[in-house]
């Protein structure tokens, strides 16, 4: 396994034999079961897969989210090693975001909902590094979580609009045992905050069940959804969404295919998970 | 020559041998001899040449100034067979932005100065459709004038910071006998103002002279600049600068390469030009 913080040098490997098929997954390492799922399919789908390790100050509206994002690197490269990838680029902010850096990417309209409202500037950032990740090493295929709903429908919409030339796959959301969406972060919860952060799917859960028994009114859903995150007193609701999956416009009366959202703050950490649900 | 508006059938032609190398020509049409400038120099240092012919709505701040940019596709055609061009795109409007198209791209310092100040929105529109042509063609090497030269250095910035992966060429600007940069904008004046289109050549000029002289003092270079093309009562200065040709931060004192640019109304035509000059 190739591991290289320069450009060239992976630019080396990545042109090397033009007629091999590349995945790339791009990830902010911390690496767990979800991105062994999404390596795992770029694997079955690629003659080579390369995973991309970069924790991207600029999508953190947060300075405490980013101090305390979690950073794993010697642990990440034995699972990637085991996982059998074949080159992993672990970029400084520099190599990024070199001196006078001064060119980003909005995709305007996704980047003002829901997590975009919630999280001012935090889709700038990732349109912006993933188009240099993807202008960086061209893959013919990149992979992404369905557990960043928005950020996937994001990326997509930005290799439509910008013509990249590649396709973007996205797997489904790994879950633990007791549902909670697998998350680097989830290792910032406490024992208890763990036991708590539950609530999201659950939530998500209630939702599924509500909407299988003929309920199709949003915000009485949304009002299920809310008491039984209010059982767990660590527990801040940050915004609940039952939206269109195509353009995340709010709905009032489900009629086919919905996504339902939510973020919750469990103690400090901020927790997200969706589904998408029809009727 | 293949002449296509469909994106697919231009990948097809641009990867039916991936160990040949492309130079891609970026252009608006009303194609002149800056063009086939550009283009001789393409030929040089690629193996094949691709023309893009597509007049980019959104970086027109004015939309009179979108209703009369020419038209001439028929001889356009012409002059790229003749220059034995291999491929040229002409993709609709419909092509480049899709219903629901959402995504652009800013280069936010220079986009803010000299042209950007004076044609507001320009430069986001300019970034955004060179960054879609770059994707979608994927060219070895890019040629643009010296004559946009904010563009150039703008574009330079963009590969840069998104790491495109093309090597952006320059070519110096062409200009008729009496001096005037040649432009599509040119074909827009009367017989009168064509004449008197030379003031900012001869504001150039004398700058230059000034410089080579010894004066070394920006105010009193625009104010000799600016009494040449007071002469020309069709003519209406937009803005002169005397800048750092890397980030165009305006100099009062001439030490080392300044970019001395100017734009200029004459009749109801904006015309722009510029020159590298050295004390």
């Amino acid at each position: 396994m190739i591991v290289t913080s320069d450009i060239s040098e992976l630019r080396a490997y990545r042109w090397q034999d033009r007629s091999v098929a590349w995945g790339l997954v791009p990830t902010m390492g911390a690496l767990h079961l979800g991105h062994i799922s999404l390596i795992e399919q770029a694997k079955k789908e690629n003659d080579r897969v390369a995973v991309s390790i970069f924790v991207n100050p600029i999508q953190f509206n947060n300075p405490k989210d980013l101090e305390t994002y979690p950073v794993t690197l010697e642990e990440d490269l034995k699972i990637l090693k085991k996982q059998g990838v074949d080159l992993v680029w672990t970029p400084t902010i520099e190599d990024i975001y070199p001196e006078n850096y001064q060119t980003y990417v909005q995709v305007e309209e996704f980047s003002n909902q829901l997590e975009g409202r919630s999280r001012p500037g935090h889709f700038k950032g990732v349109a912006t590094v993933v188009a240099i990740l993807f202008n960086a090493f061209q893959p013919n295929r990149a992979y992404f979580g369905q557990k960043d709903a928005q950020q996937l429908l994001l990326i997509k919409q930005m290799v439509r609009d910008l013509k990249f030339y590649l396709e973007i796959i996205s797997c489904a959301t790994v879950r633990e045992n007791d549902g909670l969406a697998i998350s680097s972060r989830n290792k910032n919860l406490s024992k208890q905050g763990r036991k708590q952060a539950v609530c999201l799917y659950q939530a998500l859960a209630a939702a599924n069940e509500a909407i299988s028994n003929g309920n199709i009114k949003a915000e009485s859903i949304k009002t299920q959804m809310k008491s039984i995150i209010d059982e767990y007193h660590l527990a801040k609701i940050d915004y609940m969404s039952i939206a269109n999956p195509t353009n995340l416009k709010e709905v009032e009366i489900i009629n086919g295919q919905v996504l339902i959202s939510l973020a919750v703050f469990v103690e400090d950490v901020r927790l997200i998970d969706n589904m998408t649900m029809e009727v």
